[in-house]
């Protein structure tokens, strides 16, 4: 290996010296060949593998740490875990069972709060309005049969993930793309919200002592779905399973026996508690506008059909074909436990509860179950699959936040993989902006629903109409039947987000109208800064560079002191024309630097400038203008000597002048900050 | 001068190349007199002017800045003002008129609030104990007779000013001085927000509705006390005898009114208004220790002792003698005016506010003048006066800081005058702990004088005793009666501390007991860090500190873009051996650089280290220990290729990995940062 090194590299610019990590560990083992005495020559085996002529790192790398670094460094690994190599990323595909429960828990949790919903609205027209909600829900289920029908064509079309996104940026241009993914983004912020509050409700339904600190709790559940997904669960665990079907086999087994003992004349009807009586009692007259309303807030249930479309590359093959499948499973399992709920409630009678203390959900089964066990069962199932649902979008926001910043209309953060092979940014980003919406709207369901269901629905019009265009395009087999199913997906998801903007403009879907497209303009913003960037950034043969650069080197320096000397010993390496220069505002002080210098064999040239106005940096500035005007092509570069204390809160005595120098230096062209530091107390 | 400036500088160490500005600047000269055809050269003329071999920077080198600093510059000009040449700074001389209306002013104005408090404790065990105001009040007045015959004395010893951190350090020791800076630093806090407080009260007496904004009153006086003070306000403004005079003249009048009224048998009894009675009912025994609490709330009436000896230096000569016959009329004018308040508060009867809304000052003199303009006069008087009192603290504050910044008990930052000759850290700090007081405390008088007194004693205290043991060590002429009046003045000193410790410590003096020594042991670290750092860094001949150092150049890389090949070139100046550093955690990204790297003819040796855990930071840092046990002594420059953004706010979109690596760079030792910078968007 050692004829790789020419013993004059500077002659020879096409033939590179070999890093002297590699080249001294092959002397070494040269060594423990041919000697039998053998010498560690240094610490790095444990930290660096070789690999065909190149390092790589091992886990120590990030490990090993010192000071309050490594103190951060043991919370964080007992928080998260320890770092994860790029190699152990699982690709697991699910089967369909798994895949149900996984994909759909954001759907058919929405069952657990969608009656109410409808049901709050019309309660404003008095209790006779009541018995609507099940002829709405049944309007509800038939946009449901149509967004689901629609979105089978899409799965085939997008085997590889059918995202919004992807759909509305393939058809329609990164603009519709953009705005599908902007109006997503804040759907998935929503949705974290929206089920932990509904999970939460659940619990305090059977729990009212902990409904004060209602905040408090969705709150740290957020912070543990966050932990928990920086850890990297993984969402293909059997574990993940359980809520969805223990919640499908709980509530499908409560309205059958509901139902029979309806049939049978056994179930006496609801009678509500008098202090609520004052609350409900209607206050607006029904009319359209209400039904639109009611309408709105139930739609929510639809908003689940995306994360299935999402997932289809994590299906087992054919993906799409059971993508496809558990799509429809999905449907049709929603639909009777949304009209079974909605019927049961229509017919006793039930109203919902004005403090929002109990659901609508709890009062049904204790009313038809009492308060035993099965209560706790089903309050306890609703939970868990509401926080899995509210975990889906912790895959997906990120996700999502990945695609975009890896086309350049989001930071660059979002698309790298932490330690633990999750998107660190993209998860920190969406639990904190869903504790902002939970802590604002007071963890309430009912206050929520209006930003949710907007978003949503502008996401799917999107992709539906996305989907008509490609039908119209390529005029594949099945393209009129397509166009007719995707043409119908698009007009009813149109109408719905219409409905849900205007009539619940007052209720808060005019955040949704205000933040969709700022945060679109955000998103090509950032965009147009990146390419910008990119273009001026191409390295280009030819262009200059690569030039080497005559420097102009100053050194500013208040005491001819040890850090200040190894500062000026520097900036010689540099130029031999460095130039230091003291800036004071007490001309005594210079006269005993500049003594000072000749007495220490000043080997260079010391500039003084009084600064009557006893400013620093400004005077340092406009020096180094005037110096750059004489040498308009040449950098300055700035030489700064640095004391660093022993601990971090000792800076606050030191250096405050020098930080507030570099940023000042940073803006400036041209300009290069050279720091060299003198540690204390070793 | 072409002479100064020898053909090859690098052979003539002791002979310093004289700098291109004065240099060239002389070349026009001589072109200008040699010769008719006068060229501009550079356009420095106006920011630095040549003196004496040095350049002088102007205030345009102040002011000159562009983008976001330049509308702060605008808001601070317009704030307070423009920076100001040290040559100005005036030193002027104070009558004792003069000096009586601004010195005194903290001392006088305690007669506003001063009897009051004794009244507030008293309340507590009834409305007969109230006739025991005026006996207290007598015996405050003879210690402050002692206190004042004590400072007499330490005046004339420390003409020069006799602030008890000087004279505690001088005589007992820098720990004793030090205990007597930090009481003395949180008295001036304290100082502030009960002056502030006091002042609002005057005014919420003759305007209830501003009640409910008191803090918020309170808050903005702080902040115009502090623009004005950074704007570096003159104390010898005439303008500042007009509160003290108008208030001594409008006091004494209405004292002498009321006594002449009250001899003629024409002043009827005070009623207060009936929703009071209940509140003011006693609820405790008259004890001693009710006494003595009464007694350590009134003593509040002495801590102004202490400006008047801290600005001995401001009179005109003789200072010490004039400054002894201020303070002797300043405890005599407050004699008369806190004993004639007593006097007539007892005899009418009055009785506290329980709300704390209208000042017992007001109900006296609304007693007596009605609610005519004489009260309005009064209260005004009264409140500018309180404003004037805390205006004396922001000038003693930031001097006693700046006096043990120099002494290297606090940070450097509290010596630097700013712009307009000011302290500002100073200010600003003293302004940021009133403000929290002040809302900590909500602008209560009563909840405040507990802080106020202890530490103020406990600086008289210690002075007393340096000014005993002086008087001991030097047997100066009259050492005899001099160790009588300060022997006298320390114990009474001490007593009063004694008492207003224990007696007040569950009202608030366990904060002072437990932040001073806090306080100390904090500028006392500060100075041992100080000391310590200033020997490691003393420059010593012979030191290898200036030995030219020859460094391992690294330039870390994601990319071969242009700021990446500037930072290449960079380097290269600095050694020929520098090596780029390429950390990816994607073996083709890798791939490609190296293609790329022999394309663009890369001219020095490229290392890869992939990092399978996709950190950056460790994976750097490790390989540079590698490097460095290779090669012990050698320092190691990294050299960062930064992309500057047109606008700061771009940032967020850039070197966020940069920035974490720098934090990290700077705690290595032995390491050099050199950022380059390209600049996007000319």
């Amino acid at each position: 290996m050692s004829s790789n090194r020419p013993p004059d590299r500077g002659n020879d610019p096409a033939e590179p010296r070999v890093d002297p990590l590699l080249e001294v560990r092959e002397k070494r083992r040269g060594q423990r060949m041919g000697d039998s005495y053998v010498r560690i020559v240094r610490p790095f085996e444990d930290e660096f593998e070789r690999e065909e002529g190149r390092l790589v790192a091992t886990e120590r790398t990030v490990l090993q740490r010192s000071g309050w670094t490594r103190t951060l460094r043991g919370i964080r690994t007992l928080l998260i875990g320890r770092p994860i190599s790029s190699e152990h990323e699982q690709h697991e595909r699910l089967t369909k069972v798994k895949a149900l429960a996984i994909f759909s828990s954001d759907n058919i949790s929405s069952s657990a709060y969608g009656p109410e919903e409808i049901l709050r609205v019309l309660a404003f027209a008095g209790a006779g309005a009541l018995s609507l909600t099940l002829p709405l829900a049944g309007l509800i289920i038939a946009m449901l049969a149509i967004v689901t029908m629609s979105y089978r064509q899409t799965i085939k079309a997008y085997p590889l993930g059918a995202s919004s996104y992807i759909v509305a940026s393939d058809n329609l241009g990164d603009r519709a793309g953009v705005l599908a993914a902007s109006a997503l983004l804040i759907g998935y912020v929503v949705t974290v919200a929206v089920s932990v509050s509904a999970g939460v409700a659940a619990l305090t339904s059977i729990l009212p002592d902990i409904y004060p600190y209602r905040v408090e709790i969705s709150v740290a559940m957020v912070v543990l779905l966050t932990l928990g997904n920086l850890r990297g669960i993984r969402e293909s665990g059997s574990i993940f399973m359980a809520p969805t079907y223990l919640y499908i086999v709980t509530m499908l087994g409560i309205i059958g026996y509901a139902l029979v003992r309806n049939a049978l004349g056994d179930l006496p009807p609801y009678t509500a508690p008098p202090e609520w009586a004052a609350l409900n009692e209607g206050t607006q007259a029904l009319g359209l506008f209400l039904l639109l309303r009611a309408f709105s807030q139930g739609a929510v249930a639809l908003t689940g059909v995306e994360a299935i479309s999402d997932g289809v590359p994590a299906f087992k093959a054919p993906e799409w074909r059971n993508a496809r499948t558990t799509l429809t499973w999905a449907a049709v399992i929603f639909g009777i436990l949304f009209l079974g709920i909605a019927y049961l409630i229509t017919t006793l009678g039930i109203v919902p509860d004005p403090f929002e203390k109990q659901t609508v959900l709890s009062q049904l089964v204790r009313h038809v179950t009492g308060n035993g066990p099965i209560l706790i069962l089903a309050q306890v199932a609703t939970a868990l699959l509401l926080v899995l649902a509210a975990n889906t979008s912790f895959a997906d926001f990120p996700r999502l936040s990945s695609f975009l910043a890896r086309d350049g209309f989001m930071p660059r953060q979002f698309a790298f993989r932490g330690e633990r092979l999750a998107f660190t940014t993209g998860i920190v980003a969406l639990a904190g902006l869903a504790i902002v919406l939970l802590v604002a709207f007071k963890a309430s369901v009912t206050g929520l629903i209006p930003l949710y269901t907007l978003g949503v629905f502008l996401a799917f019009t999107l992709s539906q109409a996305g989907m008509l265009l490609r039908w119209w395009r390529r005029h594949e087999k099945g393209w009129r039947q397509g166009m007719i199913i995707n043409g119908l997906g698009t007009v009813t998801t149109a109408v719905v987000a219409l409905v849900v903007g205007t009539s619940n403009f007052f209720q808060g879907s005019w955040m949704v109208i205000v933040l969709v497209p700022a945060l679109m303009a955000l998103l090509m913003g950032i965009r147009s800064h990146y390419r910008s960037m990119e273009h001026q950034l191409e390295a280009v043969p030819g262009i200059d560079d690569d030039v080497e650069p005559d420097p102009i080197v100053i050194v500013p320096l208040a005491r001819l002191d040890r850090p200040a000397r190894r500062a000026l010993a520097f900036a010689r390496t540099i130029s031999p024309h460095a130039t230091a220069v003291h800036i004071t505002n007490d001309p005594h002080t210079a006269d005993q630097l500049r003594e000072h210098w000749h007495e220490m064999g000043g080997r260079m040239e010391l500039v003084v400038v009084e600064s009557p106005y006893r400013a620093l940096v400004g005077p340092l500035l406009r020096y180094m203008d005037a110096l750059q005007s004489l040498h308009p092509t040449r950098p300055i570069v700035v030489v700064l000597a640095e004391v660093v204390p022993r601990h971090w809160w000792e800076n606050l005595l030191h250096n405050q002048t020098s930080l507030r120098l570099k940023l000042r230096l940073f803006g400036r062209k041209n300009t290069i900050v050279a720091d060299v530091p003198f540690h204390l107390g070793d």
